[in-house]
């Protein structure tokens, strides 16, 4: 018998989440108003997230306690399996040994449930009625769904239109828990009356989603917004799966050389390799954290660090983050949740202090690799997910080269249920490259007037 | 913290599959040769199965040893979790303790990789090149899809066609791990082209399906033929399921007075109540079984016991079980996985001793209940499995009017995250009861001029 599957007990789900704040040489640069580009404090933050929420974002405090309410909802699906990838290992003659942790478990399929839980939770405790939010392929309106349903709270989703129609089935999950999904733009807002009056066929955008439902929350008695990744509080929300990686790594008598992820905002990534990094800083280990972003987005390999906004629409404080202008308009990837022109500000300041590295691939490689392991391990992963596997099979060919034999882990952030046309898309030869070129980066930067670091 | 979930580790995997014949008062009867009504012995299934399977069908062992092979892919999901449902239990304000095994974090989703593993281990093992398989929804083509992937074997999946045009995810599962599905009815086989000579835009039916993937068996080189429940093997190697359940039972520090299963073919059922209804048979322990089918297709509660084919157009070998009639058209429920006319000839041989009950749902009461349990739980049911959630809601009111604290098992098959349409059907109160009356039953068995038991 092969030991393949790493396992733990409810008992074994972690305590407290972890901060890397705490631990880094060098802090995240404050945030800054829109309008006067002053540095400003959490009471900003307060018309649109709970108090408790808040302070979590800006906690210089190492550990945070998890409170029993939410490690008892943590307890439907956590804590997740981790895999020894024998099969792929197998298929790409790996001279490295391949772990991946499995965060499809979770009732809406993927990692985003692990803060949205939280989220929700911090929500009902403040006395909040609804909460509102934008959501682009639907992963993250689902997962906020489940969990707002579970705390009784209405959950009021802007799905980018073109995505409602296209995508039906998340959709349609959204709504059996109990959550409002409306096709954005809509004529109940003010700027998605605006949009509409200037073009009554708008297919939407992420941008006039986040404006909506932030319009929502910050008009709207007893109502709040909430966020799926970027924010400090939800990358904090995401070191579950990193401390439940650590122990089960321990307990298949390994550490991983390698720490691979997809990246996105940051939740993704951090919530994997944080509390690996966390040995770096703390004891001087040499564990390599890699984010893996779309060639299509590549923000942290050809963006700039500085100032910029949130959002589209330039709405949000300035963040200290690696960019490619708020006003950069992805290629339409299949992997949805990767297109984000910014990164978080932690992950920004460490991968500006070398503390992490980052690498970018093409959605074709990605797919090639993404079907190289459904074929060799079974679970058809997320659009977003074969990003990290892209980067394994990269790593992989490294560790050939120099004759190495290392171990690597990754984050299998979900599964693919969902997004099976884009699979259907790739073996018929429809997919593209999307390669994004370096004149269309520099004049998407050229337009930012935001302030330099 | 509540004891929600208990986990097993990989090398808790079961090493048997428990076999009921060997504990059974009244053994099945024979199968009959369908042309001369004799008894048939089990070389006549030698050109469609492999010998090691036809050995298992016609086995008298109480317990089969499962290959190493099997076991290390099974360690891909398996064990699978068993939750006690808290939420549930509260939103029913339920005297009785609900627990469910939660079979859908399969890579296919459902439970039917218990079988489709070891199906094509062993025609991998005789050298077998291709095995071909009719679906209708899909569950059971992608779970073959998926292992005859792992074992290197080709997979042929004639599909209904019907399903094939509105189901295309499931069909899109099974290309990305490199079957081939084909729209039946097909222009390559014989029994195909026929259909097709009489109705060109023929929908296809799950009988065509059948017949032309056999058909394919049985004149191709080094091709074998594969079902997914009905079938003694096929019940046998489900029974992982419920020998997991009875040692999560006993670590809950509980035992169940009911266990109820979705009832289609049987394999479900057989899967999660044999290993209960051992204790019953060997040491006089009272667990009620119940089967829970639609009332669409209601041949355990209102068909009756005799011999009849299992297949539409009458090939197959008569078995001895309850049925409708091998004509009858059940209506096109989205439980597309329990729309069989007949039973598996070991369930039915338990029903007609009255050591297993069954009781029958229509359409709208299950996924009212469904709904009810995605709402508490977060898991969103497959339509199979709502059946048996329908199941557990009745006998929670029982239970209540009974005032007793009795401790229920159920077996949650799978996800319905291919089934989306489904849940937005009931919603938009597009779903039809699909009772079926008294006179359609007597008149497809008017139709039966097989063996009389």
């Amino acid at each position: 018998m092969l030991h393949r599957k790493i396992t733990l007990s409810e008992n074994e789900i972690p305590t407290k989440w972890y901060n890397i704040i705490a631990d880094m040489p060098n802090k995240p640069l404050p945030p800054l108003h829109p309008g006067t580009k002053e540095p400003i404090g959490p009471e900003a933050l307060a018309p649109l997230f709970p108090m408790e929420l808040i302070k979590q974002e800006v906690t210089p405090e190492k550990w945070v306690e998890i409170p029993d309410e939410i490690r008892d909802v943590y307890s439907l699906w956590r804590p997740t399996p981790l895999y020894r990838a024998h099969n792929f290992e197998k298929m790409l003659d790996s001279p490295a040994k391949i772990y991946y942790k499995y965060e499809g478990v979770s009732p809406s399929g993927s990692h985003k449930p692990n803060t949205a839980v939280p989220q929700a939770y911090y929500n009902k405790m403040e006395g909040v009625k609804r909460i509102t939010t934008e959501t682009g392929a639907g992963q993250w309106g689902s997962a906020l769904s489940f969990a707002c349903n579970l705390f009784g709270i209405e959950c009021e989703v802007y799905m980018v239109k073109i995505s409602y129609n296209q995508k039906p089935y998340r959709k349609m999950m959204m709504n059996t828990w109990g959550a409002k999904v409306y096709a954005s733009p809509t004529n109940h807002t003010q700027a998605g009356r605006k949009i509409l009056e200037m073009d009554p066929d708008s297919p939407g955008s992420l941008g006039i989603a986040i404006s909506e439902a932030v319009e929502r929350a910050a008009t709207e008695e007893e109502t709040k917004y909430s966020l799926g990744s970027v924010l400090n509080h939800v990358l904090l929300h995401q070191t579950v799966v990193g401390q439940e990686a650590v122990v089960q790594m321990e307990k298949a008598g390994d550490f991983p050389d390698v720490v691979i992820a997809p990246f996105g905002g940051g939740s993704n990534f951090a919530g994997l390799s944080f509390p690996f990094l966390r040995f770096n800083l703390e004891e001087g280990k040499k564990v390599r954290c890699i984010a893996s972003e779309p060639s299509s987005c590549p923000k942290l390999t050809r963006g700039v660090f500085r100032y910029d906004f949130g959002d589209t629409v330039g709405m949000t404080p300035l963040l200290p983050m690696y960019t490619l202008g708020h006003n950069f308009v992805p290629a339409p990837i299949h992997a949805g949740g990767l297109r984000y022109h910014g990164a978080g500000v932690i992950v920004s300041q460490l991968l500006k202090d070398k503390l992490i590295e980052a690498t970018a691939h093409d959605q074709l490689e990605v797919f090639d690799a993404g079907v190289k392991f459904a074929r060799a391990e079974g679970i058809i992963p997320a659009p977003e997910a074969t990003h990290a596997i892209a980067t394994v099979v990269e790593e992989v060919e490294r560790c050939k080269r120099e004759g190495k034999s290392e171990t690597i882990l990754f984050n299998l952030c979900g599964h693919g249920n969902f997004d099976m046309k884009a699979y259907e898309d790739y073996f018929a030869g429809n997919l593209e490259k999307h390669e994004v070129t370096q004149q269309e980066i520099e004049s998407s930067l050229a337009e930012l007037d935001t302030p330099v670091i």
